[in-house]
């Protein structure tokens, strides 16, 4: 890696990043219209408004050059054509989706700055007023429909779809109101039979790049603004129920008393003394509810999630080995009952040399000269890069939080990060074009 | 106070209480099948439930030779004449709304040995076919419409427009449904203008009389089926709310985190820890939810419930103080704000000393001669004596809770045990006969 490596986009002009940053700034002004809820923006898969930023998206990708189509699994594609008419792709991008109430940056971001990238390396292409890529390579812009695992509480449907890793058991999960993954296709207007046409193959991809913001505070707390990703988390999700017994509250003494909840709430401190006691592992207790859930009955049942995230697979393993051993501890001290049912786990994914490379010197592009080398982050959040990576190389770029704000309204990102990090991915994208295609 | 006194009811063949004690199971059952939910009881306060019960329990009151009314809070009443026509009245009752998923003895057990007790002691009247009571007062058995509070979240509804203890706000309370119990009165035909005419004066009253299942395990532990109740427990609650940040869950560090939900846990626990260190008081968490309850978000809000009872009311509010000293301190620690809204307050209702002679008296005349004193107990759960206390006399019966299950499907009494506390239940009656009205 080279700090200040030379810029390959002499022939932009500096303003045009900063134009550009406009641009992408007012569009996530935009799309955060574009929601299920009055006032706080909700944008969930196969909704009316899924329908919408895609049309949106779709629009300004047009506007760029691209020609443009929709999955099989919803995603909103552009294409950038390389000279040759079969090359393979250089995928850029990053969702559209949310979680409730969230923020205007997180996903929507990486896709805008995917298509300013675009803009600002597409050269004419043979026919008059067309465009086309620059490198021996055509790129694909991506907006995938589904990363939150909103909807159906299953992350990553969109991209799994494009790395044609697609269960068929997903067509069974359900929403809040019961409708399946299939129901909510053909709603939409998909047809769940051709969720095949989706995939992409190694063959006809390059590899993966996606901007982000950070979604923690390691760079707002080094006051850098831009890092690339060494790897993405391994995770793992589980949904924990406790069993006792209700009770009146008042006429059961405690010495007879199973309480559910109590058992559920040592669980959670108990994830947390584990937690953070261990170097890059986060445990997060986000759901808990007890039940009956009256105010005058001992709790006989309590339900709770867990999301454990950790740098390597073996390490958060063993910290779930480690919890799973303090909740027999505890449950048989309180004489209840535990069990775990296991919702989703994905390995740690490992960004490719190369293109942490590439990233590295968009980034030294974007620095003076002789600044130390650029920062490289861990990413204890999930992306779409994750299922992506089964087929093809990935490459992240973090963009500063302030403060580390996200999944939430007073989330963040400032219009000179984001013209600095614009310039440090299509540094890198044409860096990665000067390298052999394969 | 006199174990294996005389009893007074000797003309009564001892197989009528068994018989009679049949009858009431029976009745438990018919009533348990009056409920909202399919295989389950729920009965809540002004619903079609509600309606269809107090049809049966006044059927059951003229049958035994009263004379019926609905009151203007939904309380069905009914009326056993004494010989002069403005005598004041002994009032004996129960309830009989349920708490969600409810037992079939809470409340329900108390109002058909009320109408049993009528049944058995009541004489013939001077109108041919016509009954009367025996003593200078006649007997009021009430049928109250709402202790548990399930609907509105406000107990004692029913038996505190009977106390004159209306309270106006009471009327923009509001259910899951949003509907206040202004509208929901009038959906049940009821006229809020005239809940001032429920409220009986102390000139009215004789006195209180309740029987009820213990609610909690003691008489089960000392192999007695019986108990003369001494106190209901003073209680308050309140919906306390823990406010933090919500944050992303894999991208916020331990040190930066203001996970409301840790802070809610560590509070449940500490309730647990405190009061379990006391001697007759009981606190309870026994909601809990939080917010905004997604796997993959640092809580940013949570909710709960705080049950809490004692014996006395001084001590009550002490350990109030030490559970909100705690609070600030495990708050302040985890950067936290806490709040709490106290919902319910009632003093603790000691119950009559004449009152808990007649009902000793009453469980005397079924032991053998020579037994010890009958038990006393301390009621830890509220009843609908705490708000008929203001303005008469109460005297309370406690009937062996096997396990002391009770809110609970499983709740469960005896018939054997019904018959004895059947008998005890009458013959207090008849002894507070042998007593001055006033």
């Amino acid at each position: 890696m080279t700090a200040a490596a030379p810029g390959r986009l002499t022939g932009i002009p500096p303003e045009a990043f900063a134009t550009a940053a406009r641009r992408i700034m007012a569009r996530c002004d935009e799309l955060s219209r574009v929601s299920a809820d009055d006032g706080s923006i909700t944008r969930v898969y196969l909704s009316p408004e899924h329908a919408r930023v895609n049309r949106l998206a779709a629009e300004w990708m047009r506007e760029v050059g691209m020609t443009t189509r929709m999955d099989a699994a919803g995603n909103q594609l552009g294409l950038l054509r390389a000279a040759e008419k079969d090359a393979p792709v250089l995928m850029l991008g990053s969702h559209l989706d949310t979680v409730i109430d969230a923020g205007r940056f997180d996903g929507i971001l990486g896709v805008l700055m995917a298509i300013e990238t675009v803009r600002l390396l597409r050269v004419p292409g043979a026919e008059l007023g067309s465009w086309r890529s620059p490198f021996p390579f055509g790129i694909e812009v991506a907006a995938f429909s589904d990363e939150e695992g909103t909807r159906f509480g299953k992350a990553l449907l969109g991209s799994s779809a494009v790395a044609g890793q697609w269960d068929e058991s997903w067509w069974d999960l359900t929403d809040a109101d019961g409708i399946t993954v299939r129901e909510a296709y053909r709603e939409f207007g998909l047809d769940p039979g051709r969720i095949g046409e989706a995939a992409h193959t190694s063959e006809q991809l390059v590899g993966y790049l996606e901007a982000h913001i950070e979604q923690g505070p390691e760079l707002d707390r080094r006051s850098e603004p831009l890092a690339v990703v060494s790897s993405i988390a391994s995770a793992r999700r589980f949904q924990l129920s406790v069993e006792g017994e209700a009770r009146h509250a008042g006429g059961t003494p405690y010495d007879m008393r199973r309480d559910a909840l109590l058992g559920a709430s040592e669980a959670a401190l108990a994830v947390e003394r584990i937690c953070s006691a261990e170097h890059h592992i986060i445990g997060t207790v986000g759901q808990l509810e007890a039940f009956p859930g009256a105010v005058n009955v001992v709790p006989g049942e309590a339900k709770f999630s867990l999301d454990l995230r950790g740098e390597y697979d073996e390490k958060r393993d063993a910290v779930w080995q480690r919890i799973s051993r303090d909740l027999d501890e505890i449950m048989g001290r309180r004489h209840l009952r535990w069990r775990a049912r296991e919702v989703h786990q994905a390995p740690a994914l490992f960004c490719d040399p190369l293109l942490q490379d590439v990233m590295a010197q968009g980034i030294g592009s974007t620095l003076p000269k002789g600044s130390a080398e650029p920062v490289t982050l861990f990413s204890p959040a999930g992306h779409d890069g994750m299922t992506i990576g089964s087929v093809t190389p990935v490459g992240m770029l973090f963009l500063r939080n302030p403060d580390g704000i996200s999944h939430h309204p007073d989330e963040a990102v400032s219009a000179p990060d984001v013209a600095l990090g614009l310039r440090a991915f299509a540094e890198a994208v044409a860096h990665r074009g000067a390298e052999p295609v394969s």
